[in-house]
């Protein structure tokens, strides 16, 4: 069994880390550690896991549980990741890091996104960035794997076909997409509260949010190494899990005769191999992916206007989060993609 | 008192419209029709006016409705209104129709839109379109008001201080927008079915929404006449009562040195008599408007993209429908236009 | 016009109140207070009354605010307004309070109930249960009235022909509610926050409630002095606003023959000329009450256990708090007691 | 592989028996029929299951489904069921049934509940109630197994320590429970709709509601035989899953010296080796149960009343229905009874 530990168990995407790893036939769990929770159960945070996750949450230190495991999965804030990982990294451990600190090579742009000065600039140029489906090889043998961003995963996975390709006009990205409200983690927050989120639906951090750079730099990496900025603009939406991304973009010269059929069949050749990407004919729908680490996608060409709308649905703690973390995990251990994950679907 | 009726009493707007109606000062409601519940109290349907409007709905002809009437609101599918409109008309009342039937100029836009033949295509000339923003001073005497559709009214309200001064490029519009369900109409339908909308979120009809057109034709007219073609997707959100507006365009050259602040400015300019549409500092929630007639638009300029991103909210039955109607009302009989509406909101 | 002022005014109560006497025609508002966010207007805490209450917050003394004001409501934590409500009073003003400090006749009752010593229980004998329907007369005169708490306004209007008449059996009262999240209040706290809430169900406070001796007092009033003990079990469910009691209860020999026509003709005899309590052939749902000053009231006889079942339906933060105290305001100010209530409902 | 069939696989309780089965090690699904989507696959009806059950409805005869399966579920109507099982039994299939046709033993009790002749009465004696915690041996061996309702399961959980060591009081037995929307099943019906259900909450059949016999045959059962009448509420909650019953009874002469603490220990002892029965110290929440095939129970004694409160929590599909068949599947087939189960749980 390999021997995973989860750094900042308690938030939403840790609590879906062990949802995913104790349901994993070839994972023990070692370590749970929680600032704010330690000595307590994590089945008293999260009642659901009772009988399933009784481990107890520690306030061990990452060297401790760096000794302790193969693998040591972070969900901890940007700032703090950057000062745990190398620690755990030292300790002999591989690290899946779920914070934007070692998401970007280029150091500037993290730097100024996060308003951060980083602390081992020196890890950027190792760590891979966790998108199986971009990045399988160097999975293999990374030691330090950053966890995209869910933003970034479910807007990437819908223009990478076509920027790889170069069949869109990359200074004509729009993408506008939507988050329940589990991204925003778990915490005693007004924003957050019921009564406040019920019946409500707003834009925010319409000009700058952090996965816009985020998004940026992988977008040029699928376009070949071209620069591209994009216009991102998140929302949030009345629901627990779920994100979509409605994407527009004008096709390029080099698609000629665009169709919705055309769309189809080069979502369906790019992904063809993939089990978690599912290329629709029809329109995704958060419903469909939640608890899930499927991805779905598809698109339609409007003539009237000349635009191509890419449309993406996944669970932003699915595909989005932690159980792309376990995809990337199967990939550094040598286990087939979907171990543990295929079954992980909500059902009614 | 102005006698008033509603014919399709009982869908979501008829009762929005009976909310609005009964607390109007100068109001009477002398007949609310219902095909399907005729013989039944209005207070069965919707049992929250039970002790508040207890008529009793009849199916009466559309001549027995206008013979007893000032005025007689329709609620009812296109393609009915467009045969039921002009009998009400003949009757001596005056009308503002909810459907499509009457809100283009353009005869053959909106033939191709509906895919209908206008039975009355005479009408379409005399009919205003009825955005009292925009139409107040035709609304004082017309006889037949087109209620415009709901993401036209959210569309057209956040744009029209841009397009009617050409401060955007017109080739460039994209409209990304939401709606509760209400917006779905009153109906058995298992695609609205509690289980199946709760925690879902999708766009729909991403080619070819008949709002498109109509948009278009008011976009036209907001901009002198130009033709106009926009990008519209429609999205279905988990809430009852709501319409987001997140809508893309460049600015023209006419637009120098734009800035949040000089967007902020052109909103206030515009709409500085309008006591419905408020002008916001931060982005607009549908929360916030919810219940109301209120539209809350607001809008930023993203330098690295040199896109304007408007927002633009509103309650889809409110502004979006039977409260528009109502302060389209209010001009046409020479009433101050926020009369019976502006204490229609939605507390906590 | 009667000048009012709220204390406390930020809270879902404080906003509920607001939203009923911005549409009440004899009342102008002078003074709305807040600890928290003086300084601030109230439509920055609450958008949706932009345009329609921009007063600004203040922290003015008790003292300053009894000056300006014929009528001051006080929503503030027990504890709080005991020490508060007697200033009030000293500077002139008349005073609704909607905590339980108020509440109870019985001092020793109060202070068990609540663990407080109360500073001035001289107020208690002086102080006027204010559920109008039982009390009307009492509130024209009264200086203070102590607005009921919500799970007892539901209860006792169920309860109360049956007890004052000796229908049932004063042993055998067991009173299951729900309550809609608004009523934990406005707060930052993680058990009321969106995803925790959601798609949730729980029992809480199984046993010493503080409403249940606040419903036991009342019951006793009702039935003539007797003391009477109920089972009380509060629940907490997923929508905003609305409560229901079910209440089950054994006939007294006093009952004969009972059935549901019975129960039925109870209900209507002892509720004939109240415009808030509806007496339904059906079965309540907090869905028909919501946003207003209604309650539903409906009960059953099981022939086969032996059983009265009793039912109510009424908005939390309307009957069950804010609008129930306007309605008490009505009666202590000489005005018809449904002015600016009838209607607030709201809509689909 | 043990060839399990679904019939009716595309309402709620069929869709999670696939989610149970398709994650099942034992398990082969070989036919899903349903009258109404045959020649679809699972999947365009649940496409959440896209890639994972693409399986082709069909609507082969339940003969043609007997011969090729050692296991039929049928999840049908009452009064389809007791024509389709006899057939599936003749075929040489075992059973598990969904409806209510079978889990009497009473046939004048099922008569008068169901309102229905039933055609194969010599069937109630052999049917086993699939209740693994107390039908576990007899479900070993059984041919048809009578899977319980959602009610009765949630009630008699809850009851079965007090009633079996006669414990309670049994005539004074009240329960008042809560379901989630899923209970009433997939269809279009406008009184399930979104817009109608949403901030709603009632009681429903509040007197003669069919699992009432049920439960009380059930109860009778664990009494010893002792006829007993319960009296029984539903309600519907806005939430797709879950289930709550809260119960009140009176302690009988044997229950000395009752207190929170007995109470818990009652429940331990009765429960100790069961695996998805979790005796809690503080009170259930449906959250903590969803998606799973857990049921919590806790208990409260109100000295002040003299009466015990239980409560117990499940998914109403889970626990409540699909997941408990295959509980009792497991059972039936020889297999650990958590195997393919205890996985099973909705995360955050």
């Amino acid at each position: 069994m390999i021997k995973v530990s989860i750094i900042g168990a308690t938030g939403y995407v840790g609590a879906e880390l062990v949802h995913g790893f104790i349901n994993h036939p070839e994972v023990q769990i070692v370590n749970l550690t929680s600032r704010t929770f330690a000595g307590k159960l994590f089945s008293d945070i999260y009642p659901v896991y009772r009988g399933l996750c009784d481990i107890e949450l520690t306030d061990k230190s990452p060297a401790e549980v760096a000794a302790e495991s193969d693998l040591v999965v972070t969900a901890l804030p940007h700032g703090v990741s950057s000062q745990t990982v190398p620690v755990l990294l030292e300790g002999g451990a591989r690290v899946i890091d779920h914070s934007g600190d070692f998401r970007y090579k280029n150091l500037a742009t993290y730097e100024a996104s996060y308003k951060l000065t980083h602390p081992h600039p020196e890890l950027l140029e190792e760590a891979v960035y966790g998108l199986p489906e971009f990045y399988r090889d160097e999975l293999k043998t990374a030691r330090l794997v950053a966890n995209p961003g869910c933003y970034p995963t479910c807007s990437l996975i819908a223009l990478a076909p076509f920027l790889s390709a170069g069949l869109i006009d990359t200074d004509s990205i729009i993408i506008d997409a939507i988050s329940g409200v589990t991204g925003a983690g778990r915490k005693a927050d007004l924003a957050y509260s019921y009564c406040e989120v019920d019946e409500a639906f707003k834009p925010y951090g319409a000009v700058g949010h952090r996965h816009t750079t985020e998004i940026e730099e992988q977008c040029s990496h699928l376009a070949g190494g071209k620069d591209i900025v994009v216009s991102f603009t998140p929302h949030l939406a009345p629901f627990r899990r779920g994100m979509l991304a409605s994407i527009y973009a004008k096709p390029s010269d080099c698609l000629k005769e665009v169709t919705n059929a055309k769309i189809n069949e080069i979502y369906n050749e790019f992904y063809k191999d993939e089990q978690f990407v599912r290329v629709l004919d029809g329109l995704p729908d958060v419903k469909a992916v939640a608890g899930s680490n499927f991805i779905d996608v598809s698109g339609v060409y409007d003539d009237r206007t000349g635009l191509i709308k890419l449309f993406s649905a996944q669970d932003n703690l699915g595909k989005g989060a932690a159980l792309q973390a376990i995809q990337a995990f199967n990939c550094m251990f040598g286990l087939e993609e979907g171990t543990g994950l295929r079954g992980l679907v909500k059902g009614v």
